[in-house]
């Protein structure tokens, strides 16, 4: 088993660094004519410290100046010509304001001769933001808040509230024109679509104003008349300065482990990379796939890899610590249990899954064994949402720090 | 599109006939030697009509007499020699309790020179119960729907009822002594474990006092004294009359689907036997794999037929009418919506999903778009576990009628 746990453990760390931003951000430049205009960066979300250090090593003094918008702890030291900026994520807060404005001041300005590379990775959301006059953060927090209570999903809640913004749905687009804007977006978003990555600041909006307003009816939200006003006002559904090239997805992380389980005499087989069911649940279905596979009776044939990519969700009923990465691989040992030559890991790409400090988690056929033997079961661990503590008894939280990339989650099986 | 729902149509028939008792019950007796002894059936389940048949057809009138109990609606008829009983299921009512009884009576005062020939098929832990001395009907009601309300699973449901059981945990077999018993067991539980399948009336009991009791302080069920005695009674742990054999699973379900989807140019991909999430959740998961099938995302190669058998669970929020597989084949038609020549079906093979007369759910490309237009959704549906009325909205309900068998679920991807 140790073996596997280290197969394990390298492929990781080959799916995280073959899915750093760095490359594909310098890759993208090479194919973009930028035709000698000044050039301005503003980057933002968890890996816009290193898409920003791939485009200033590749430009370097062809830069006049930039912004980049991270989250606490995710800068990883100065960048020449640029001011980095660090901010909260999942929940904004000042920092992430004054950032935003600064970025705002920055491209207002400009003109036809000059570019705005505008370097977009997930967490954006959360990380660019900046109220339209008369809406202050607290409205933005009540907003958001309310519409959780209600049982909005993230795409109602963006869809309302990127209408109070100055920056989402196109408008910081608008804000840069006359210049150009050169988007380079790393998607952490399943299906790609460019105006739900940081809820499209570069991106034509395909919600409307009656979407909108149905989700205030739908929920019975308790808006003020300006806030309506804001609401009907219609976002940009066509814009012509912004050429924008997806860089990185879920599905180049399936790619990875695949190329990397294929490398180590694993086959791969990669099932899907928009999963986007309950974490545990989904970790339960692996469970069962892997249990099979140990038993000759999948499709799958050992040595293999099965793959998943995707991004899960949590609804959260207890108190504890954890993730969905986290939660997905703890509620898998429960299938693998007893079963020798067989590992499960579930990843964040970003390194950071939920509120830890923990990338995801890594079981094999003793973990529950394990748990057992500490007096912990899997089902209240996870009835209490305590993955965290959980794997942490086993050792089997994956730690890697943030990784300066963010591009969903992987899953996979290993079944020698 | 229609073709493939035809194409469904066609492996649903073929799945049920194929995994039909009556055969393997006739196998199993030409296998079986009662040398000379009297024969007397006791047959419980949802299959008990289909298997008593074929043994009624095969022994004839070696057969001394017998008890039939199994669901209503279920008996197909008169058998030669038989008492035909038909009782509640999934709750247990007067009826079952009556049957019982006269099976225990045609059994308890058997000799060494007497076989009874044990007919097993699911429904059997609600169809076969008798209530140890100072237990009634009501009482049993009440732990189960607590233990539901508690959120436990089946396995621990059955851990604590069995134990206020006459005739479950081995039990039955005891009253049978000295006479021998030859059980043939058409099994609903996913691993097979004797023990579980109807609860084990002929089966050693795997499971101790102290599990029981662990289970009641877990959910913190309050029990009378009398039954926490009860409970600490411990069960055979080894039964000396018994001979079992095991006739039908949901294996040969997923290996009749996967010859089925090949004879019809599929190719076959069977991912597990023993799926055991949450059915909306296993939906989502089977959705993306389809999805992902159809963007050639994934491992599986079109035409195909992607396969999973198992028993998913519902935790009952709302109110509605449904199923697990209807529950699991609507939440699917989000994953595929959109998608042209994609096919998803959950089959109970019983015939009846959940309290309903429907056997499952079928859906399409198309289900979400027609559930729309009809003012539906199917998330609002799911929360209010109203699958089979969605399902019915759109002609998506899979009737069969009882199909006289019973070997869990089998869930199928179709991908043209």
């Amino acid at each position: 088993m140790t073996n596997l746990h280290e197969i394990a453990k390298q492929m990781i760390t080959q799916i995280i660094s073959d899915n750093m931003p760095y490359k594909s951000v310098e890759n993208a430049l090479k194919n973009y004519d930028f035709q000698g205009r000044k050039i301005y960066i503003v980057a933002i979300g968890k890996a816009a410290w290193t898409m920003t250090k791939a485009a200033s090593d590749f430009l370097g003094d062809k830069i006049e100046k930039g912004i980049v918008i991270t989250k606490y702890g995710h800068s990883q030291g100065e960048i020449t010509r640029m001011a980095i900026y660090e901010a909260g994520h999942p929940i904004l807060d000042e920092n992430t304001i004054s950032a935003t404005e600064a970025a705002l001041t920055l491209v207002e300005n400009l003109g036809e001769g000059d570019t705005v590379l505008f370097l977009v990775s997930g967490g954006g959301s959360a990380l660019f933001e900046s109220p339209q006059e008369g809406v202050n953060l607290a409205d933005l927090a009540n907003l958001t808040n309310n519409l959780l209570a209600s049982g909005a999903d993230i795409t109602e809640i963006n869809m309302v509230r990127k209408r109070l913004s100055k920056v989402k749905a196109g408008r910081f687009a608008q804000t840069c024109s006359p210049a150009n804007v050169f988007a380079i977006v790393l998607s952490d978003v399943l299906g790609d679509r460019l105006d739900s990555i940081a809820s499209g600041p570069a991106a034509p909006d395909q919600s409307t104003s009656a979407d909108a307003l149905r989700i205030v009816e739908k929920y019975n939200l308790k808006l003020s008349h300006y806030q309506l006003k804001l609401l009907r006002q219609e976002t940009p559904k066509s814009i012509d300065n912004v050429k924008t090239e997806i860089t990185g997805s879920v599905r180049s992380l399936c790619e990875s482990a695949a190329a990397c389980a294929k490398s180590m005499g694993f086959t791969p087989y990669i099932l899907t990379a928009s999963l986007n069911c309950e974490a545990a649940e989904a970790g339960r279905f692996l469970g069962a796939i892997a249990r099979d596979t140990q038993k000759g009776l999948s499709h799958f044939r050992k040595p293999c890899a099965i793959i998943l990519g995707g991004e899960t969700v949590v609804h959260i009923k207890g108190n504890g610590k954890g993730g969905r990465n986290q939660e997905l691989a703890l509620s898998a040992a429960m299938g693998i249990s007893g079963f020798e030559n067989t590992v499960i890991f579930s990843l964040g790409s970003d390194g950071t899954d939920g509120p830890t400090d923990a990338a995801g988690g890594l079981v094999d056929g003793n973990t529950v064994s394990k748990l057992t033997s500490k007096g912990l079961s899997i089902d209240q661990i996870l009835a209490n949402n305590d993955s965290y503590n959980g794997l942490k008894a086993v050792d089997g939280l994956i730690i890697t720090g943030p990784t300066g990339t963010n591009v969903n989650d992987v899953m996979v099986a290993l079944c020698l």
